[in-house]
This record gives structure tokens, C-alpha cells and sequence, in this order.
């Protein structure tokens, strides 16, 4: 089964080792898909002589992307929280919130009494929006459990979903999100049930790939985030954290230190902490959604370009502080408010993404070999298609060579 | 024909009477369209007998709310100016990319250029995203002539649409927008062609409702502007004012002194100026897309608010300062960005966006009578819908009672 994209505008290759402020771009090509992978990309006039009777899809002058990968999600979830929106602009406080119930002890709650069906029902809906603007990897987390039974909940709804729907899905633990609040009188406990029970369970299980800790002021301090991460990666498991987001808490320094794939958020992230997540290959993702929900700081781009790392955008899809998956809309504020290029705003929803989460040899890049996971974008260049906010600019979209 | 919408979980039906905090919500409602109009809206256990047989539509839950207004629009353009885009975010700066031949010569260039079929085919392909978003009146302004036929040609393509289009479009002349380059040196004699002919035309041929003119230092002076809102007062035209967009040039207080129903931007407005306005009944037309884009401050909707004006909200689609046609990200974001609640914010996009058109009798509510303009949200209230930002969460609109 072969296919070849034809009338290509502007492709976007986004090549891994390119530096970031290139995506590759080549005006007027093609590209040829065959058993799923591309199989050939580069300029139309220069199509080798045995991919010229391939089916044609003509793409109309239209820009091609590699499919986007959504690096950083908390796709599963049990209710909303859109009263607190409401609340929040009406001047009341967090704490006032929380006293009524909101916040993450909200979601918490109804994530814990959710069914497994329910929950599968609501993320693939999700899903299918994703899908629909051109997302064809989502990383998920956990977290919204705080205790085995629920933590496993939502880690086999990913399984499930990964193997039901077309979206490739790449499951993180987040069990160390917050301290429950039953263990507030005794953390370590807490982290003794990550440690010596859940952590094994779902590495022996296979459950998630990648094991995340939210290192904040109320969340956790460094030693605690030191002692899960060591032991999700002596089981095997790659690592991530949740970094510097509110205030600089030596979160970006500690990834490096452990050796984590990525380190998000990072919007208080110090220089030194961001040189030393360049020294590491730590990802430094960008979570610009957040930022404009919670009317707070942006992660500072062009200062971890500047230290050598590579920024990758995501959405941080949840249901309190970021509770919309427009990864377009994140790549778009990403150049507005962090200065980003469109180019480098590209890469990092696409390879840098896809590096974020161990999979750059695969996936984000259209060189040959790589998965055909394409999008199909309504415009005829890059510039054009970010600047021009639309609801959804993508109108077809391949995941595996598959159209969907 | 008659219709009526059943199961609807929240209906707002923004009363055009109401303080902008209250949208006139009422769960578990049901609504009656019979010839184009509202015949009933209320709470379902309510509804009068004589409508209890009529055919019914099923909401399913959802939210119902009026046909949103976009009350400032630049519909018709030639070209785009993606590239900028990429320029700015590079570092150069206004004056460089004006020399590079950028900016509102750019556009008015290429509209100039344009046919007027080719303009038509465009502001359609935008028209038809923006019904589909739930939007069903736009106003819209000329200004990329500055010269007779070029701004005919922009006021005809409106004209046009508005007859083909199931969207009604309501057309102001904006050709005060800036001195064209031929006249820089020779001000006043484009101010008299603007008073002298195309205005007296304009208004003999009923092209244009509101005539505009944009006061800012680069632009129109008070005097100036004075002038031109005069000439289009005599000729029974009504009034609009860019004013105090990147400083505070005393544009409010002139829309207010001019009675104008609207003035716009208003991102640098003074407490006097708002308070004029508030006196005057000058809607306040906030842009919050063009802040956005811009990195620049936001009008102090708060400010305004308490100053006693109303205030709507709306796109200023343009191909420069804000290239987007998304009401509902506007609306999102002059909640987070301007501490409008939800329900200040669908106000700013329904009766008070029809008021600064001088229609809020019309449209805008759907208080019985009323047009049946009408769009069904995937949401199951208000708080809901605002917060969870996507693509697009309009599953059906009605137009003067037709689906569309
Ligand atoms: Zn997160
Ligand atoms: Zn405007």
C-alpha cells in the first residue's frame, strides 16, 4: 500500500538533529508513503523515477506537517471545574476555592469515583478532537488518583484507548501529583505506597513508560522527588518532572541530575538549572496554555534556546489549569508571548515532542523511515498557518499512512 | 413553520435590559421558534399549552444561547501578512517591516489589486467559519482603499454577502482608517475627499450604516476626526471611533461628545473619557484578539464596567494586528486577561455587541420576539463552555429561525 502527497505547498520535515529554529522546510514537494512509513520526501522535481505511478493525493498547494505530538497531558480525568473559572474571575482566592472543594481535590474525587468506562468514554472523545486538528501522539498522564486502585484506573484506560484508537497514546505515572490528602500528617508513608507498591506494580505491568513528579512548593520537595525518581528508574522506567512552575525550586536542576527525558513547565526555572538541563538532553517543555489560564509567567523559550536546550510545546491538557488540548492554540502563544519562531514553535510540537517522550527516531520528522503520521494543514506555508488562528486548519490527517 | 427546542440544559437569554453580570440563565429550558422569530423561551415545566405539540428539537442538555454578534470586523481584505508575523517574532521592528513595504500599506496594496470577486470568495470562506462557530451577525468596515473605488468595492462585496450569505452583515465605512500615502503630504485634501465625495456617495447609495474614522497619533487627529463624524452625522449615518488604542488621545471623550454608539479598543482610555461614554450611551467595544497579538496591554474592561459603560467584545479580524474570526477565543480571553465573568462576556458578544450596531431590538436576546438567531453549545452551561477552550464547540446554529 503505497500513497504519494502530491501538490505540496510547503513541507515541513522537521528533521531530529536539525537546530530547532529549522524545520526543514521545502516549498513545492512531495512525499511518498508506503507500508505506513515515508518512504520518500523532498522536492517534486527531483521524484525518483520509481515512485511516478504511486497514487496520487493531491494536497492542493496545502502546507504538510509531520502529525503533532502532545508531549504533556493529563488526558484522564473525572469531572470539570468550570465553576472555578467563574470563581476566580469573580476575585475569589485558591484557598477560598479549595475551601469549597475545588482544585485538584476536586478532579480527585471525581476521578476516584468514576468507572473505567466512564472514563475511557470521556478521554476518547478527547481524543477525537485531537485527532481532528492533526494530533497523532498523546502523552497521559496519571495522577488524579492518589491511590493505587484509581492510579491503576487510568493507566489501563490508556492502555485500552492506545490500542483502540488510532492516536498512539504514551502512559506517564503521576502518583507523586500531590500528598493525598490522607497521608498529609505523614508524607513518607505516602511515598513509601509509590516506592514499594504502586511503582513496582505498574513497571512489572508495564503500565507507563515514564514516571513524573511534581516538585513545587505543596507538592514535593527535592529529596522526596529524588527518592521516586530513583526508583522508577532502577525499575526501568524513564523519567519527567514537573519543575519550577510557580516559583524555582531546583526542579530543572534535579531532572538533569536524575537524568530525565524532559522537565515541564519551568516558567521560574533558573539559568543555571536550564544550562544544566542543556548538559543533560533534558527537554524543556513549554506549557503555554497554562500560562494564560493561570495569568501567570510564560516559561522563558529564548533563554533555554539560549542555554542550549531544546523546547518542546504541549498543551497540559487538565481540567483545572489548562483545561482546553488546542495544541495549535499553545504553538500560536508560544510565538506570541514567548517569542518563538513559527519554525521553532513547529519543532516543538513535532520532533523536540517527540524527543520528550523517546521517540525521535520514529515519530515528529518526515524523513524516510519515520511513521507516516502526517497533518494536512489549510494553508500555504508555515507563517501563514500559525498567525492565521483558525478553529481547526487541519483537514486531513495519516497515522501510519493511514487517513483518518 | 414552528420549531421548538426541547431539553435544553441552560439557556442564556441575554436580555438587552440587563446589568452586563446578568445573562438571563434559566435551566432546563425550552425555547419556541415560529416564523423566524422567538414566540417563547423559559423554563420547560412553563411552557404554554398551545405550543406543547409543536415539533420539538432536542438539545440534549446542552447550552442555548443567542446567535453571537461580532461587532468590529475588517472582513474584506486583500493578501495576508503572515511573514510579519515571523519578522516580529524575529525582533524587527514596526519601522522595518513598514520599510519592507509590511504593515496597512501591505494590505492596501493588495486590496486595491483585488477583484471584487476574489474579495467576495474570500470574506465568504470567512463568513462560512464563523456561522459555523455559532456567529450570525458581523459588522464589518472598508478602509484598505482610501480611495473611491477601492472603498466602494469593499462596501459592494459586504452588500453582496449580505444578500447571499445566511449571515447578516452590517457594513461601516472606515476610510478614516489611515492617510493614504498620496496625500501625506496634503492631509486635508484627503479629508475633503472624504467629506466631499465618498461619504455623500456612500450615504446616497445606503453602502454603509456607521462611518469610522481611527483617532491615534499616525492616524486622525481630534479635529480631524471631528470633522469626519460631523460630515457622516448630516448625512444620517451612525457613528464609530478607533479610539485610545496605543495611548490615550482624548478618542473616547470625542465618541462620547459626538454621540457615537460605539468607540473601540480603548486599551489606553481615561476614567473621563469612560465616564463620557457611559453619559453618552457609547457602547464600549472591547478587542482583546488585537491585544493578544500585539503584546499589548488589554482594555481595563473593569475599569469601564464600573465607569457605567457596557461592554462588548469582539475580533477586529484584520490580516495585520488580529488575523483570527474566533468570537469564542475573544471571549475566553477577555475573561482571563480582563476579569469579565462568563456571563459579562457572552453579554459582550450578543445584546451589547447588537447595541454598538445600533440592533439590540433585533438580535442578540432571545426574549420573545426577537430574531431567532440562535446557536446550540456542546456544553451544559455557560461556565463550562467559556472555560473549556476548543476548536469549536458550536454543534448547531439557527438563522431567523433556519438551521444552518
Ligand atoms: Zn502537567
Ligand atoms: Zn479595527
Amino acid at each position: 500500500m503505497s500513497l504519494r502527497l502530491t501538490g505540496i505547498g510547503q513541507l515541513a520535515t522537521c528533521p531530529a538533529d536539525n537546530p530547532q529554529g529549522d524545520a526543514g522546510l521545502v516549498n513545492d514537494a512531495e512525499l511518498v508513503i508506503a507500508d505506513g512509513r515515508v518512504a520518500w520526501a523532498g522536492p517534486a522535481a527531483q521524484l525518483p523515477r520509481q515512485w511516478a505511478s504511486t497514487e496520487p493525493w493531491d494536497c492542493q498547494g496545502r502546507l504538510v506537517i509531520p502529525g503533532l505530538v502532545d508531549c504533556h497531558t493529563h488526558l484522564c480525568f473525572g469531572g470539570w471545574r468550570g465553576d472555578e473559572f467563574e470563581m476566580r474571575l469573580q476575585g475569589h482566592s485558591y484557598q477560598e476555592i479549595a475551601a469549597a472543594g475545588g482544585g485538584i481535590r476536586h478532579t480527585v474525587k471525581h476521578t476516584r469515583a468514576a468507572s473505567r468506562q466512564a472514563l475511557i468514554d470521556k478521554a476518547r472523545s478527547a481524543l477525537d478532537d485531537m485527532l481532528a486538528l492533526g494530533v497523532t501522539t498523546v502523552e497521559c498522564k496519571s495522577g488524579y488518583g492518589l491511590e493505587p486502585e484509581t492510579e491503576l484506573r487510568q493507566l489501563r484506560t490508556y492502555r485500552q484507548l492506545d490500542a483502540d484508537h488510532p492516536v498512539d497514546l504514551v502512559p506517564t505515572f503521576l502518583g507523586a501529583h500531590v500528598i493525598p490528602d490522607e497521608y498529609a500528617a505523614n508524607r513518607s508513608a505516602y511515598i513509601e505506597l509509590l516506592c514499594q507498591d504502586m511503582l513496582p506494580r505498574i513497571a512489572a505491568d508495564g503500565l507507563a513508560e515514564f514516571s513524573d513528579v511534581f516538585v513545587e512548593q505543596g507538592a514535593y520537595g527535592l529529596d522526596e522527588a529524588r527518592q521516586v525518581l530513583a526508583t522508577a528508574r532502577e525499575l526501568g522506567m524513564g523519567l519527567k518532572v514537573h519543575a519550577d512552575q510557580l516559583s524555582d525550586g531546583g526542579g530543572a536542576a534535579l531532572a538533569a541530575e536524575m537524568g530525565a527525558v524532559s522537565a515541564e513547565h519551568l516558567e521560574y526555572a533558573s539559568e543555571d538549572g536550564l544550562r544544566a538541563m542543556a548538559r543533560a538532553g533534558t527537554v524543556a517543555v513549554s506549557l503555554p496554555l497554562a500560562s494564560l489560564y493561570l495569568r501567570e509567567h510564560y516559561m522563558p523559550a529564548r533563554d533555554a534556546l539560549s542555554a542550549g536546550c531544546r523546547v518542546a510545546v504541549a498543551t497540559d491538557f487538565n481540567p483545572g489549569s489548562a483545561p482546553s488540548y488546542h495544541l495549535p492554540l499553545a504553538m500560536l502563544l508560544a510565538c506570541i508571548n514567548q517569542s518563538m519562531t513559527p519554525q521553532e514553535s513547529l519543532m516543538g510540537a513535532t520532533t523536540i515532542a517527540a524527543r520528550a517522550i523517546a521517540r525521535h527516531d520514529r515519530i515528529g520528522s518526515l524523513r524516510p523511515g519515520y511513521l507516516a503520521d502526517i497533518a494536512v494543514i489549510d494553508a500555504p506555508e508555515l507563517n501563514h498557518w500559525l498567525y492565521h488562528f483558525r478553529p481547526n486548519a487541519c483537514i486531513a490527517r495519516f497515522k501510519s499512512g493511514i487517513e483518518y
